[in-house]
């Protein structure tokens, strides 16, 4: 990776050269053999001065190519948008893939949206604002309306001719779905058999009618994971009545997995990973919250060590298992939490009570060998067997607490109809303190006689 | 996903029925108007008594892409394999994609791996052995031999002709590969362009010559980064001296994506958490020698904490505080840990000081903002400003360290050659309990004297 940074900041270099030596042609050429990933990158990172030469030399359709391959997430599109007159931009949106357009839009104020849209052909406007108003995180949110489609009664041949005529505009080609009259979706028949069946046989013959397709509104991790279950290169999304809306073209579905699991992660970390290339002071504002919230609820659990005050007089011993307690049940939280997340995230949480029950179980067996553990350690370290057998009992069963909710409480979330992967692994470590010293001064209070003096 | 599980079971149910019953060729038809990932979870999902009558009934064909869709990590495709007869197994991994012919051998003792290969035409026996030889990982064990390529002097036509006759063999179709007398990758041609351009013309004028291609011994993540940023449905692979020696597809890079994730998330919560259908036993098993290595760690905390035994005795008001630093100074560890994690894993990390000096900034930052609450809530609540002070002060440098620690440990990890997801976020915070007692009692012990008694 080091070499392709390197790679485009000379690239960025040459490029900003040829324009302040005024070889534009060179530029033109230069900027055009790169692939459209290239293109992107060289296109943002150019210096302000250069790129408003730079989009005054370049066609609409090389520009939309650039537009197309930049990522919303991480450079702000709008305002590079915004440097050329509304009419160019709207020229460019318009020969963007419907799809990345509505997601620039998405992107900027209402008024903005109404500008460009006004100035855009009104097939276009339309397409582009009807997917502007499907939810982020949806598959209508992800599909391409550049598909290729085809009434049944045709022959291989006639197939072949619209493949290749629309070839240029289609987002994938790999496969051509057919539609009855109403736009129903009736089957699909893949590139790969056109080319390898005789030319006048109707394509009836080769047309899948088992044919897998999401619905507008789904979910776009269920979407993400049919796609890389069944190998997939596209997908088509559909309306309530089957009728074929878009298409889900394999590398959006790529994006998808990746920022699923970012969310999943950042949720284990309370950070948002996504963002690893903010300035210190950004950075900063953004953990922050978390964790003064975090703290707010620690002083719950500080409040309830300060109440057993007297127990810890009796026996300053008790204050130095607090941390190997807490931070076990929190371990041990956090792993039942990954689970569960992640068998939430692949769609594999549908055995309810069968789960849970594997979980408990798993807990107990958790929970009872650290406790015994530690119950070893401690009774050999301080030559104290009911020191020892306080401690271990107190993490038996603060960690199958901790266990249990780090199981419970993103199955609880995702149950509501939140995402569970905001049950970030803190919160879940920072509440099993709190259970777990409650549980931990009970069962020393239960045995301090026994081990005082010990 | 809830309905596609129970569509499964119904479709296994409905098979097993066809075999008892004799109807053999409506299972066969049955069996393969399926899709090829239905078929291969029907497969796995039969009975044993029938699957023994469903490979006599089917197809080598067919059955080769039955286990070219089985999950290498989540079936044991070696015991479905065992199932038949040793020849017959060799038939279909000889039919199978060498890719995946190459990935269930390598779950086979080398035995057996021998026989297989024993038993299959020497051609496509070395081509599986070459495969075998890569390692996990890299994109030598995941590239496929199955491409297209042509020499240059051809036009349209003839490499047309060529795609139409290999497309039923070929992994992917999307691209055709253009390679000199050597085998030396020269450029490649996208099937899009072969389809929009006069049968008659050179396919030289359509080579694209700016390629990209990964070598063999090059990481997994480093490859699917390149095939995500670049929207690729495939991405060539060749040898030192840039000889062409397979291609991934798009689909492998799905897979790739996902499980670099899911270790990444693994190691933030110390569980391998690809693992969710386990039983409760195997489960704990697999979980419980990470909390006991934690908790030794830990022991050297609770070590730490009893020889400030005198202090606590003083000012048992300590105790209270003690989880609230850790688990704070942890959550900050934690945030930067993930975050340096997922630079290193998206290749952003080649900043070097620029990021280690915006890291410390961000952590003073964040313990400052963090201290100055912990001072105020602490001060109000126990009426105590020194102790207040105390607490936050020590809450600070903590945090500072912590954050530190959580940034330069995956760093030096990775400098070191190994996968920085390994400095799981458990052994961070558990690290940072001792680094953030160590701090708390030595700042406590500074100021005991001023809150003492207050």
């Amino acid at each position: 990776m080091a070499e392709q940074i390197e790679e485009l900041s000379q690239t960025i270099q040459h490029l900003s050269d040829l324009i302040q030596s005024g070889q534009d042609n060179t530029f033109i050429d230069s900027f055009e053999a790169l692939h459209e990933y290239e293109m992107a990158q060289a296109y943002a990172g150019l210096p302000e001065q250069f790129r408003s030469v730079a989009w005054r030399l370049l066609s609409d359709d090389i520009l939309a190519s650039v537009f197309d391959n930049l990522d919303v997430d991480e450079v702000d599109i709008v305002a590079l948008l915004k440097e050329m007159p509304p009419r160019r931009g709207a020229r460019i949106l318009q020969e963007m893939y419907a799809d990345n357009a509505a997601d620039v839009l998405q992107e900027m104020p209402p008024r903005l949206v109404a500008t460009y849209l006004s100035l855009m052909p009104k097939s276009e406007a339309d397409e582009v604002r009807q997917l502007i108003n499907y939810d982020e995180q949806t598959a209508g949110s992800l599909m391409s309306t550049e598909y290729l489609a085809v009434e049944e009664n045709l022959h291989v041949d006639d197939v072949m001719h619209l493949v290749k005529k629309q070839a240029l505009e289609a987002e994938s080609i790999s496969y051509v779905y057919v539609l009855d009259k109403q736009e129903h979706l009736m089957g699909v028949i893949s590139l790969r058999d056109l080319l390898t069946h005789a030319d006048d046989l109707p394509v009836i013959n080769i047309t899948n009618e088992r044919i897998i397709s999401v619905k507008a509104g789904d979910d776009q991790a269920d979407v993400a994971q049919i796609v890389a279950n069944y190998n997939f290169l596209s997908i088509p999304v559909t309306d309530d009545n089957n009728r074929l809306l878009g298409v889900i073209t394999v590398d959006d579905i790529v994006d998808v997995i990746d920022e699923e699991a970012v969310e999943d992660y950042s949720g284990l970390a309370a950070v948002n990973v996504s963002q690893i290339n903010d300035t210190p002071w950004h950075s900063a504002v953004k953990r922050i919250p978390w964790l003064i919230a975090l703290l707010l609820l620690g002083m719950t659990t500080a409040t309830l060590i300060s109440s057993y005050d007297g127990l810890v007089r009796r026996a300053s011993i008790l204050a130095a298992f607090i941390s190997l307690i807490t931070g076990t049940a929190g371990n041990a939280g956090t792993q039942a939490l990954a689970l569960a997340v992640r068998r939430i995230a692949v769609g594999s949480d549908k055995n309810g009570l069968r789960d849970f029950f594997s979980e408990v179980i798993a807990g107990i067996l958790v929970g009872i060998a650290t406790g015994l553990s530690v119950f070893i350690v401690v009774a050999l370290w301080k030559q104290n067997v009911v020191l020892g057998f306080a401690v271990g009992l107190a993490m038996t069963i603060a960690i199958i607490v901790a266990n249990l909710a780090g199981y419970l409480i993103p199955v609880v979330i995702d149950k509501i109809g939140f995402d569970p992967a905001v049950a970030s692994g803190p919160f879940i470590t920072t509440l099993s303190d709190l259970t777990s010293v409650l549980i931990y001064f009970n069962v020393a209070q239960l045995f301090i006689t026994h081990f005082i003096g010990g």
